[in-house]
């Protein structure tokens, strides 16, 4: 097999909004296969917003990225050489590994996945990182009840679409918030929202939203912050539960981020802000997996992908996360399978 | 026994800060008690910064005090007429009551205490509602667990000095924010926290909170909103609880209450931020005031009320409140008992 082999590194730490002179490209060799190793050739590599606070070198739930190290994130691949008894040539695997062609890693920290019962790529959405973020920010912290309301924010985005169709499968009134038309068309007319507002567009996000929930809000899955976050939290319910997943709009912000303080909105309802990041729940991954798996076989969630093509593309496909130029999961396809 | 009588009414919802002219008093009768029904002569009255919430006109967990009529608080009395099987004339009772010298009401409505077990007035602090609402704040949101960081604002109020000494109690180390060098004393030197800070004279709060909690904060029992809380938001250790008990700083502002958006620094932590209120409690009362007397009789529970004298300065004492002026529990005695 060929040895060439080239890789991403965060050549210096993003201020503000991340630009090309953030990462270099840098051609190494692939790494012989120690006992117990594999080698996995990238098929598509997940770019996420969370990834954006580990470019930064600030105390949080992972460690920063490493300066001129390469940057990890989820990958899908297939394994091209083993040196492992449990993995073979041709075994498709997801797991956290480097924005490179190829990656040589420890058998264990990949896991086989299944290319019948889904694609490859679902693995890195719908059935990876992104859909269980979903799964459980919404049901463990959001616990949405029938008949509540439920408002998502990043309503079009690969965790946000995800949330909205569980949230209707257990009977809640769903109210998406998105960045566009097209988004909103298509979280309300093929997703089966209740309702989606273009928060670009419309004059006072706040009012528009109180018009499409008349019975105020439950559960708010956040993943934006910033100013769609405030006027939400002006229509709590009581015991309302704010699950919080992301912040997106603040990730690039360099101005200190000043908006009205929540305790007092929060004092009004009794209201529950609660972080969390999907590792958090790593030892029932298995349960949310299966549910997942069971209402995608059954037609009941759909789910989107925008996919860029090409290795040298990552990190544009990575800067279009926050102009909102993907729908649904934002992926790079590197290579169609080979077996 | 005399007919006289007088009640304080809400004469004008304040805008920022209240003041005499929000408030009106009228001469009344003693309303005579139906069947089942005691009336009350107030000997203690409380006033809290809650109530400032009830003298706005805007959606929150209680409704509003109406205009023009009494203002609602807990009061402890003493039953001079009864036409109740259950209450005797003497007997002490604790209740919701007006701002009245007399108050008519169900019987049902005050619950019968016990002058032995603890001082009366205790019935509206330590053994009433700020003492329930450290307790279940404290111990069901907060979970402070041994050896870990207890941050308190409001330190030296009636909620935050019962907080720390049962954080204490749960073996944790415990700081403590309050607006003077007499409060910070008293916290630490008689009731035992580690550490205390006076956000009135320190350089910069967040540095002075950094150097006192070396392990970070675990637990922020949160009274007071506003930069204090901005600050200590930013030592948040991973999975912090955040008891939102009340955010006394921003009650009486006018100019929108902005700060650093909350969002991402709760993001970093996996930190929880809830508000409640004690009544959410209620079922679980019996189980807070058994420990609490416990812990009081046991001499390992130490209270302080800050005690003004006469029905005419219930107002006054209630401004001193945004003024910091009350150490411990505010109270107005309004009589000795009769009986």
């Amino acid at each position: 097999m060929t040895k060439e082999n080239q890789q991403i590194v965060l050549a210096k730490r993003p201020e503000g909004m991340p630009t090309h002179e953030n990462f270099t490209y840098e051609d190494v060799e692939i790494k012989s296969p120690q006992k117990g190793e594999v080698v996995v050739r990238s098929l598509y590599i997940s770019v996420d917003p969370y990834m954006r606070g580990r470019m930064s070198d600030q105390k949080s739930y992972t460690q920063p990225f490493p300066l001129n190290e390469t940057i990890n994130g989820t990958v899908v691949g297939e394994v091209v050489e083993s040196e492992d008894d449990q993995l073979s040539v041709g075994d498709k695997v997801t797991g956290f590994l480097g924005w490179r062609y190829y990656n040589t890693t420890p058998a264990s920290q990949v896991r086989k996945i299944d290319g019948e019962q889904a694609p490859l790529s679902a693995y890195l959405g719908v059935l990876g990182m992104t859909g269980l973020t979903a799964y459980f920010g919404l049901l463990d912290i959001g616990e949405p009840k029938e008949g509540e309301t439920v408002v998502v924010s990043g309503a079009a985005g690969a965790v946000g679409m995800i949330v909205g169709q569980i949230a209707k499968l257990k009977g809640a009134h769903v109210v998406g918030i998105a960045g566009s038309d097209e988004k909103v068309n298509y979280i309300t007319e093929e997703l089966g929202f209740d309702a989606g507002i273009n928060y670009k567009t419309v004059d006072d996000i706040q009012e528009a939203l109180s018009g499409l929930c008349p019975n105020g809000v439950d559960v708010y899955f956040d993943n934006v912050g910033g100013e769609i976050s405030d006027a939400v939290l002006n229509l709590l319910n009581s015991f309302a539960r704010i699950p919080l997943c992301g912040a997106i709009s603040s990730y690039n912000r360099t101005d200190g981020d000043l908006g009205p303080r929540v305790q007092t909105k929060l004092l009004k309802s009794r209201a529950k802000l609660q972080a969390f990041i999907v590792g958090d729940y790593a030892d029932r991954f298995g349960e949310g997996v299966q549910d997942l798996a069971k209402w995608l076989s059954e037609g009941k969630l759909k789910y989107e992908e925008t996919i860029t093509d090409g290795f040298e593309n990552i990190p544009d496909a990575f800067f279009g996360l926050f102009q909102g130029k993907n729908l649904g999961k934002q992926l790079v396809k590197i290579a169609d399978p080979k077996y």
